[in-house]
């Protein structure tokens, strides 16, 4: 069975980029805009339409069983408006995603956004992440470590702040994919340098404090193969054994990174270097990069084809295909005697 | 005949960090504080004591051959003071790197700092350009992408704020190093994530931008192996064909990195997908990561042991090893038939 953990929902009928884009017209006049959650009328035909030749497409092309699912992590955009521009937004958000898998149970697995604001706390992401687990079914979350979208202004993951949301997480035993949203810094290109700079900079953060320490339990996915972080792992060896640090090997207990590597090479260099318990498959399709290499007509995030190159044994390739998500997530509602491949919806 | 492009001086006499620091306490009194260059008072076997132990027992036992070498690169510290403080300690700083070249001559080749300072213009950098170029036989400059040290406040490098040094860069023929110096945003560990974080940065802001059509013989180096570029090259690939910005290949005529990758697989990554044109020698030793790793019992900085252990040719080792670092650094004033090996003084 494969399971790709890292798909994004970015592809959903315009009703919901109309209501963001009335939110923002509200925020304009008033920044301190409170209005009410509203209503997003769209149909399951709708979501059908938007999921069919998009991602269950592509899932039966690349023969891809599972995908867990969470809403549009460019879209998040938790600088934009006020916490409760966040949350009216981010339930909208999770509602689909809920639905989706209620239509798709066999392909879909749901994620959900949190409603983070700058320089509020986290006490409304611990009440959506709760409604999401215990209400919903979801199976984890996407936490943004810098919800001031690329002006880095709130707290580090180190932070005490966030130990609330960390203590959900644990109780409810689901995991926390480490994922920005849109940058707002012209320095940044949100999927290039942005996405990739802050992979890196949650694994130092953690790195850094060692604050699974206090949270031996919680499981991070690093996305985007950790960022810059497996090209420059004898660079993080030796600084962590040079300062004192957690070592690589007891980070490892906590921190998971997926293969949305867009290259043989870079899938080489990862699973080379990084424990095999420690990728998840991973190809964020319908995502940053749609297209195929001309000069192999092959498609950039078709990732499952580097795994299948890769010099793995059987053994490990089901380990990163199937049986890591299984234990990064526990909550995933799939039997394991699932078909290798089964058919679409 | 063997050229480090990427060594710093972060081993000089404590008079340094003490003129630093009385800088400091000055700008604590008064963030406007003017004050005078004044004097550094260390000798030339001061000089010589700090260098004999370290960066020069290393390229005798590493059998590296000269070292383009400049000031610390986590001491710039553009973000401190105003732009007196940088200027002054600029200058200074630059000057026992003029020294240390002088005294060392088949040892050193020298790069200098420039003066920025956030929320000024790049003038008094193109002043300390041309004095270093010009004066005292500079063959190169770091720039910082990031003189506000890690909050990413300034103009991104496709603003037209940084033509004028663009413009001196051409006309004086010298290539820049893209180096950040320490944050100071608490999000960030400078050598980790924010040094990582910034060459990622920096190369989409030129992928992005196109600004090398304006500046067609400008060049850049993209240091720490260019952050995480080459490991997520499918990804960079990917986009600027489906974006139409410039290719890759096209940016690989203004764009170098060098090989600061701290394990063999990071090196077999970046030569395996990187042009060889493209890659300079370096090892930035004496600098993040100076240990030795307990696994193998070899030191982590060593680069050269891992460009000799990579899938190349001679001819394709020698490219990168000497030739390339020639052709970026035109001013490099080293013979082309200098013995393989030279003894160090």
């Amino acid at each position: 069975m494969i399971i790709d953990c890292h798909g994004h929902y970015t592809t959903a009928p315009p009703q919901l980029g109309d209501y963001r884009a009335e939110q923002q017209a509200a925020l304009a006049l008033d920044p301190a805009h409170v209005g009410e959650k509203g209503a997003i009328a769209i149909s399951d035909d709708e979501l059908r339409a938007s999921l069919e030749p998009n991602q269950l497409r592509l899932q039966r092309e690349r023969r891809i069983d599972l995908t867990i699912f969470s809403p549009r992590a460019s879209w998040m955009g938790h600088h934009i408006g006020n916490a409760h521009t966040s949350r009216f937004w981010s339930e909208h958000c999770n509602d689909l995603i809920h639905r989706i898998c209620g239509l798709y149970p066999d392909n879909f697995a749901p994620v959900c956004q949190l409603p983070q604001s700058p320089a509020t706390g986290v006490e409304s992401s611990v009440h959506e992440l709760r409604r999401c687990v215990e209400e919903l079914g979801f199976i984890g979350c996407n936490l943004n470590p810098d919800p001031s979208g690329g002006n880095w202004t709130g707290p580090p993951l180190h932070d005490p702040a966030w130990w609330p949301l960390f203590e959900a997480m644990c109780e409810l035993d689901v995991p926390a994919m480490i994922h920005v949203s849109a940058a707002c810094n012209p320095h940044f290109h949100t999927t290039g340098s942005h996405y990739l700079g802050a992979d890196t900079t949650a694994f130092m953060q953690a790195l850094t404090s060692g604050l699974f320490r206090d949270f031996p339990t919680m499981r991070w996915i690093i996305p985007h193969g950790g960022g810059a972080v497996p090209y420059h792992w004898g660079r993080f060896k030796g600084m962590a054994e040079e300062q004192g640090w957690q070592t690589l090997d007891e980070l490892m207990s906590n921190i998971y990174f997926d293969t949305c590597v867009y290259h043989q090479a870079g899938i080489d260099l990862l699973t080379s270097v990084v424990p095999t318990d420690n990728i998840l498959f991973g190809s964020e399709m319908v995502g940053a990069v749609t297209g195929a290499d001309p000069d192999t007509g092959l498609f950039y995030d078709d990732t499952r084809r580097y795994i299948e190159n890769a010099d793995l044994t059987a053994e490990q390739r089901r380990t990163i295909f199937e049986l890591n998500a299984r234990r990064v997530f526990p909550r995933l509602p799939v039997s394991t005697d699932a078909p290798e491949t089964s058919a679409a919806t």
